[in-house]
This record gives structure tokens, C-alpha cells and sequence, in this order.
């Protein structure tokens, strides 16, 4: 698509403004359907987008979009037209805001809940350098839930700045939007609030206006042209409706299933629908088990669950933070809680992980997927720093699956552990056997005598190993391949017994503070040669998994060249 | 104190409850002043906790107390009065609510916004399990800040269960409550509030009862049991106004300084004082300076900052997680924002420091006080996680002074830095020398030719290095001593230069993932024996700090025979 500039857009009558509507629309579909991203929330986004571009004067006005999967329309219409179409790909444009990209895009985000925050500190650096322009919130009624948002409208009275909050209300937040905030909002939305429940954010420091409809442009301009109004003397929070996916009726009626899109699918079995199989298992069984998440039941493979079991599935929204807590709560009297959450979502979880469940010792089972890089979203979206985060807190058990087989096996096994457990894999992978296991119990995959052995945790690892093996032995080469499938405990008397002199370890994850580091620390004093592989210490950007997993230090060759070392040394 | 049963309790005349409530003010004032611990909460709170003991049937009724320190009254209800004089002492009472410790305490609290979420799950279980009982969530107004108190209110609907939630409204969080939600309570308290603005309650299906004076204990008593019978139906919010520090009119009038006391005051001067006079100074020459906590203005030497700075000085609250967001766009504008938090607290907004500060590589200063073994409160007050969850996080310099001097040299140094920066520091130590540093050196305290090097890092075990150096000179021993004031960058140039053999890490943080696993790994393979000494993988409890901190592993006598092993290998 062609850039648009600011010109043209003050200029365009409504019907070119709509035709600027078309466009765009079209642009993200047939990108989205080559490139993989968001979808529908870009879709129900698009005049809401337009018409602010029409009425702010951005990049002087700044905008933070909340969690920022919503922002492709934002891209198009910032001078990032003509390259719209490398979304997602290595080097091309990110799925999300970013700094370094654009000056039109003022703060990063990935993350949900933090846009009202960045806001109140863009707004509240502006007054005190004297500065003019506005700040613009853009958040979703899913994130709405995020306590994040309360503190920061907690905080509006306090920190004495004017913000506007437009508040994208799609009553989604992947899964329907649920809960108590989404229920004053719904209401207000049907004409059916009190004007004194209203008062809520005036109390809060905020004026509220609304609801428009934010797929109708003229409806849209003039809230906004009010709203900018307002704002010139009090923050307002304006309420707008918008449809999910609005203008494809697939994804008006999909609104779940096309919130994000995969290119071409995802390569092999997804672990949530085992995940799902698995638990459905359990819970047949023993009534005791329960499942939580945090506004994910689909894409963690939980539909079924909830379906069969809907007394004992909650989905709390957005709140990761609270769903912890909460499978605190229940296992202290006596409830087998498991908690389905991505890698990178479980990092706002942390303290709970430590101060509630690990504090307590309580069996609490966090399934963790998405686990190691995740390629296309990016930074703030790669799982691969829960090895290290997880490992330092007492009490914990960790998990690494080398397939789906032994994802099941670990989950069978989780039902019979009385203490926290978190297990991490991927979005999809090899079937494999259902193989009993053993907490703590490492797996010899290969063994040779050779004075080189491997420790390999989780999927793409023990490929990268297998490929590296593959490739030794064509070289006359060899050693012994373990699956190191679980970091804590780690199995210390396979690794007391072993005598190989060139350790080698490769984990999906950074290098600091993950399996390479536990196996270095075992081996302290011991004169044996230890070689780490995992990610160095950086963000890594979006671009395909696979390269960036090479590129960032799960390089096979690199990996290779160590074990052709390791003989020349003999 | 003697232990008064549940049989006294409900046959006590109202006279007879006011006697118990002076013995116990009594109790807690004279317990306070030796063991030191929380005053003004506590005896804010104690008519309130006597007739929760009268009015419910505990331990079949399970109460969760949010952050916990304010539960004192209630273990001195619950079989533990004649204990209390051990509180917070080794093998002693614990000052907060402890499972171990009592069947009355259901759950495990230390950090803020805890409490509903934990209600509702054992709320939710009970349902579960077809059990009877009551459940109640007593907490502040200063925690009812925290954003996962709305997190957990917005799944009130979600979850469908029944539970009580106390509101002790005593106007003060540590520092005075701020921000829109006390605004909303300090109205309906003051009786100002219209009565639908309380339906902000109603929406999220709390029935909003109040406000009682909590001091009293008729009113009380008759308020308790009306939310009793509320609560068969429905959730219940009883709002209780009550005075911190009653009784006592000292406290009553420094709500603040008497909020936690210490046993004999801290030994040697406080960082905290420290932190305010550099940052006063760094906002003198510089209008970017600004300063940034989460109700902790006092504890944390903020005061003369706050008072000098006004408008560029924020407590948001209890909102850790918003503080960081906060600050991070402030940086992203120009600001200089320091953050200063207790090691413990900064787990919370862990995310935050990833997705927001790091991720976008922006200036914000951690400030980290109460790192290391704090103590007296316990597991989950004792800094021992942070160089582990901190060095995990790319784009992050992590400063580890020896002593105040050098903290304040870091300050400095912190100001020409253009990248995030956590300092982490004890409360209190020694007075030092501000010497010029470098962001990643370190500094050779004691330079021998022995064939031993110790690198401590931090003023516990740089003290704790000191004292074995002298008794290993004593027996004709000797060793290099480093201060490894940088965690991140590490001093490459220094560790490859250094030829010792024996290498010895100390520091006063897990063993796992902090100072001793990055040394390690940086002589990975170079055949030299390191020895770490950090705590062991475990939660630990309260006691005296040094102690704590000799059992859990920065044993003398051990590091001293390390040495001495070095020289017998020799």
C-alpha cells in the first residue's frame, strides 16, 4: 500500500476518508494472510485509527497502544505503508510498537496493562519540561481487567497530568472479555448504567464520555473532536464499540479464531491439545483437579476442559497475577489447581509464583507454553527466560518435555507430586511415546563411548542435537546424547556417574541461569570441559524461530565445531 | 499472656472484651518494644480482631490477612499468647500469618493485594467440596491500592462464591494512602459519597456494608453480624474505619515512624539516608532527576526528597508494578527517574523491569534497599533473590556497594549512565569513602601472592571476607580480597588477568544464579576451583539476620576452611 500523508488525510472528505478505510483493510488482510499476525482486533480498529490520525497531530501527540497488537492501521498510516508488507519477517516491521522503528511510535508494548501508566509518564514529562502535545492511551476492554490499569488510574489524581483513555471495547480479550469491569462497561455500552455508575472514573480523576461507534467514521471524528476538547482541561476515558474483525464476516463471527493467524499453520502437533486431553484425563478421575487461565482457554487448548468440566475451569481475564494467587488458594484445601499460561505472560506472575505457590510449597502444576522462541511477535513475546527465572525459587520442580509424549507423561506425573511443578514447552512438536517417568530422572538417548556427552532440554534442542549427532558420525564421530528433561531437580547421579571429560548442554532459553549453568555449577572443580549453548544475553527481535534460534546461539555448526574440538584434544 | 479460649470469648460480657482488648494492647506494646515489629497496625486493629474471634468460628472460618502484619491480635486469639514473647525470633513466632505455625492461619501472606484473591480460592474450594464455612479477607486501604485487589474483585462474578472482605480503613499505607480508590473510601467514610457511587461495589457483586468504627467494639460486634448474615446470599465488602496505632496516643500522632519498630534500632548508619541526601543533591543540578515509590517515602529516606521536590517526586501507592511502568516512560521522554523499593518488592513488578525499563533499554535507577537476609520478618521479606532475577535480565548494570560511601559513588556514577541500573544495598552499614568508580570494575581491597582470591560483593560479606582474612592471617594464611561491586558488566578484564587457583565467591543472595554461578562461568574450563558461598536453595525463615545468614551458608569457619583446604592442596 501507498503511504498516506498527514495532508492528505486532513484533507480527505468522509467518503475518502472511508475509501482510506478500505484500504487499509484490505492491506492488513492479504498481509496477515501471508505473514501471519493479529487480525480481527486490527480489523474493528481501523476507522477508530483513521479518525484519530485525522484529529491528533501525531508524532507530536503521542500515542501507547495497550498490549499493541492492535496497531497495524497505526503502521499504515505512519509512513511504514510501503513496508507493510515485510510484517513480522526478520528485519521487516514488528507486530508491534517499537521505538526504534518509528518515531510515531513512542513506547513499546507487548504486555497487557501497561498503556494508562506509560501514558500518565509520557504526559506527566511533558509538564514538567513545559512541553505541549497529547497523550493517548489505546487499550482494549480485555487489558481493561489488568489490575495495572487500576494502579494507574489509581494514580491519576495523584500524578495531577491529563491523559485520554480510549477504551476499545470489542468485548474480547482473546476469549470473551469476563468479569466485573467488563459488566460496567457492558452496561454503559447498552444504555443500562446509571449515570452514577459513571461516576467511577470521575472519582478516579477521569471524565467519561461515550460510547460511540468506533466503526462509524463520523460518529467516531466527532467523539474524538470532543473528547480533545475535554481533555484540555481533565483526563477523559472515551468509550468506543468497536467489532471485532469488523468488515469480514468470518472474523466477525471467528472473532477467537482469528484474533491471531499462523502462516501456513503450525509445523506438527500442538501441545495445548494435549494439554487439554491430558487434563480432561485427570479430571475424570480425580475431582480434585482444576484449571485456571488467564484469558486463554483456546489457544492453551482448554475449550474442551471448560466444556466438560465448567465448574472447575476459570478463566479470570487478563490477570495473570490474580490466576496465581488463586491456584495458591485452592490447593491449600486440598484442590490439584493447573495453570495454563505462555512463557513470557508467566514473568508478571512472578512474586505469585514465589510468595504463594513456592512459598507455601503447594502443589500447583503451571503448564507453560509458547516456551523458548517464539519467532514473529518478538521481543516481548519469546519464551526464553523462564529456565532462568524459575530455577532460582525454592521448592520448584521444572519440567522439559523432549515431545508431546513425554508433555503427557510429565502432566500423569504431576498428578502425583505434592509440591509446585512447572513444566515448559512449545507451541508444537513430534507426537512421541507416553513413557513413564521419573521426577528428577534424566534420559540416555544415545551411548556411545565416547569422551564427549550432550544434555539436551526440550523439542528444538534435542533436534539441534540429533542433527549435530547425525552429522558427527558422518565425520567418524560420536557421543552420548542425554535428554535432560528436567532442570530441578537435576538428575545429579546420572551426572555424578558419568565420566565423559567434554560436557556439552543446549537448552531453548538464555544461557545465563538455565540448564548450562546448573550443569557448569555441578561440575564445579571437577576439571571437566563444560560448553553451554543457549541464547546470549539480549532481546531477540521478530523474525523466523528457527533463525533466530541459530543466530542468537543454538547454532548446529557452532555445536559441531565444539564436539570436533573436543576430539582434536584427545 | 495467657491463652484465652473460644469458650470465654463468646460468654465475655462487653466489658469483659474491652479488658481483653487493653491485655492485649498491653501484650503487643510491651512484646513490640523488645522484639520489635508492627505497633500502630496492630493496636489500630485489636476491637476489630476480638470481635471477628467472637462473631466467627475460627478455625473452621479461615481469615487471610493481606500483607499479614497486622495480625498480631489475632495469633494472640488463637493459642499463641502465651508464645508471643518469642515473636520473630529464631524458632520463635512468626509476625506474620504462618500455616505451619497455627491451624487459624489458612494462608501465607507478606507481600500486599494477596488477600482477595486467596479468599476467594478457599472460598471457591469449599464450594467444591460441599464444605460450610465462612471465609474473609481482612485487609487496608492501603493494599486495596494494589492492582490485584481489582483483579480479584473483577472475578468475584467469574467465580461465584461467597466471601467477606474487611476493609480496615485507617488511612495510611506505611505512608498516607494516596490516589482515586482511598478518595472513593475517605468519601464514604467521611459520609460524602453518594450513595451510588458505592454501587462501583455492587457492579462487581460485593454487597458494600459501613462504615463502622472499628474502635468500637459495640458497633463492631452489631456490624460483623449483619455482614454475616449479608454473606449468606452474597460477597460481602464491610468497610471499618479504624485509628492506626489506638490506644497509644504517641502512635496515634506518628502513624509512620511507629508503623514497624526495631528491637534497639539499626546498627551503623542507614543507606536510606543516604539515597535522599544524593538524590537532593542529583535534583539540584539536574531538572531530569525524579523520584519514584510505592508508599514508601519514609523507610526508604525519601522524605527530604519529597518535601525539597515536589512536583518531581511520585508515591503512587502500593502499585510496584505501576512504579515501574511509571518510570520507564518518564525515562523515554528524558527523565532521569530513580525507583527506590525493598528488594523483596521488586519481585512484583519483575515483568515491568523486563517488558518496560530493560526491553526498551531506558535510564531508570533501581534503587534496592533491605537486600540480602533482612531477618526478623521473614521469608518473605528476606532480599535473597534479587542478584539472580536481576542478572538474568539483558540491557540491566547491577551495583553491589561495600559500604555507604561507595553507594553514594554509584549514585553519581548512575546519573551519566543511559541505561537501566539497579543498585542493591542493606538497610544499614558502614559510613565509607566516596571514591570515584567505573561501571564494571572492580576494586582490590587486600593484594597478597598467595594462590587464593576472594571476591565479595556487597557490606555483609565484604565484612564477613574481612573477618576470615584475619583469622587466616592469624594461622600464617593469606589471600587476595576483591570487592565485586559489579554484578553486571562483571570486571572480565580483572577475573582474566587474576593466575590464583582458588577462587572464592561470597554473597549475601541465593547461591543459585547470582555473583558466584557468573564467576563460575566465566572461568568455565579454565581448571580453576571455585568455591561459591551464597544461602542454599530454600525459604528463609525469621530470626537475626546473622545468624540467618551463617546457617543458610555464609558460614566464617567454612569459607576459612575452604581456604585453608587451598593451601593444604598446595
Amino acid at each position: 500500500m501507498r503511504n498516506i500523508t498527514r495532508g492528505e488525510l486532513e484533507n480527505a472528505s468522509l467518503s475518502q476518508l472511508k475509501e482510506v478505510c478500505e484500504e487499509i483493510r484490505k492491506e492488513i488482510f492479504s498481509t496477515v494472510s501471508v505473514c501471519g499476525g493479529h487480525l480481527s482486533s486490527n480489523l474493528g480498529i481501523v476507522e477508530l485509527t483513521v479518525a484519530l490520525h485525522r484529529v491528533f497531530d501525531f508524532p507530536k501527540d503521542k500515542i501507547v497502544f495497550d498490549v499493541g497488537h492492535q496497531c497495524y492501521p497505526h503502521k499504515l498510516l505512519s509512513g511504514r505503508a510501503d513496508r507493510f508488507r515485510s510484517l513480522r519477517t526478520e528485519g521487516g516491521l514488528s507486530g508491534f510498537p517499537k521505538r526504534a522503528e518509528s518515531g510515531y511510535d513512542c513506547y513499546d508494548t507487548g504486555h497487557a496493562g501497561t498503556s494508562v501508566s506509560a501514558a500518565l509518564g509520557i504526559a506527566k514529562a511533558r509538564d514538567l519540561q513545559g512541553e505541549s502535545f497529547e497523550v493517548i492511551a489505546m487499550i482494549g476492554d480485555g487489558s481493561f481487567n489488568n489490575g495495572l490499569i487500576f494502579e494507574a488510574l489509581n494514580s491519576l489524581r495523584i500524578l495531577n497530568t491529563r491523559v485520554l483513555i480510549v477504551l476499545n471495547d470489542n468485548g474480547m480479550s482473546i476469549s470473551p472479555t469476563v468479569g466485573g469491569t467488563s459488566r460496567i462497561l457492558s452496561d454503559a455500552k447498552h444504555g443500562s448504567a446509571l449515570p452514577d455508575e459513571i461516576r467511577l472514573f470521575e472519582q478516579f480523576g477521569l471524565t467519561y464520555m461515550g460510547v460511540c461507534n468506533g466503526n462509524d467514521m463520523e460518529d467516531t471524528l466527532s467523539a474524538l473532536r470532543e473528547s480533545k476538547e475535554a481533555l484540555k482541561t481533565q483526563s477523559v476515558l472515551l468509550h468506543v464499540a468497536t467489532k471485532k474483525g469488523q468488515g469480514y464476516p468470518f472474523c466477525e463471527n471467528a472473532p477467537c479464531e482469528t484474533h491471531g493467524i499462523s502462516p501456513g499453520g503450525a509445523c506438527g502437533q500442538e501441545y495445548s491439545t494435549a494439554l487439554g486431553e491430558e487434563l480432561c484425563a485427570l479430571a475424570e478421575k480425580d475431582r480434585r483437579v482444576v484449571a485456571v487461565t488467564a484469558a486463554m482457554t483456546d489457544p492453551l487448548g482448554l475449550r474442551g476442559f471448560f466444556e466438560r468440566f465448567p465448574d472447575r475451569a476459570f478463566d479470570v481475564g487478563i490477570c495473570e497475577e490474580h490466576a496465581s494467587v488463586l491456584c495458591a488458594a485452592l490447593a491449600t484445601q486440598g484442590l490439584k489447581p493447573y495453570y495454563a499460561i505462555y512463557s513470557t505472560f508467566l514473568q508478571r506472575a512472578f512474586d505469585e509464583v514465589i510468595h504463594d505457590v513456592c512459598g507455601q510449597n503447594l502443589p500447583v502444576t503451571f503448564c507453560i507454553d509458547r516456551a523458548g522462541i517464539t519467532g514473529a511477535d518478538g521481543e516481548t513475546h519469546q519464551g526464553v527466560f523462564d529456565l532462568s527465572y524459575l530455577s532460582l525459587i525454592p521448592n520448584l520442580s521444572i519440567g522439559i518435555p523432549k515431545d508431546i509424549g513425554e508433555f503427557r507423561a510429565m502432566l500423569r506425573l504431576s498428578w502425583n507430586l505434592d509440591s509446585p511443578f512447572a513444566i515448559r514447552y512449545p507451541r508444537a512438536g513430534a507426537a512421541g511415546k507416553v513413557n513413564d517417568i521419573e521426577i528428577g530422572k534424566f534420559e540416555v538417548l544415545h551411548s556411545t563411548m565416547s569422551d564427549i556427552i550432550l544434555l539436551a532440554a526440550g523439542e528444538r534442542c534435542i533436534q539441534i542435537a540429533q542433527n549435530v549427532l547425525n552429522a558427527a558420525q558422518k565425520d567418524g564421530m560420536d557421543f552420548t546424547l542425554v535428554n535432560a528433561r528436567f532442570l530441578k531437580p537435576l538428575d545429579e547421579e546420572l551426572l555424578a556417574s558419568r565420566t565423559e571429560k567434554t560436557v556439552i548442554t543446549l537448552e531453548d532459553n538464555i544461557a545465563v541461569g538455565g540448564l548450562g549453568d546448573a550443569v557448569t555449577r555441578f561440575y564445579r572443580n571437577s576439571c571437566k570441559n563444560v560448553h553451554v549453548f543457549g541464547y546470549r544475553d539480549a532481546f531477540i527481535p521478530h523474525g523466523n524461530a528457527a533463525d533466530l534460534s541459530r543466530k542468537y546461539g543454538l547454532d548446529e555448526e557452532r555445536i559441531l565445531n565444539t564436539v570436533r574440538g573436543a576430539y582434536a584434544r584427545r
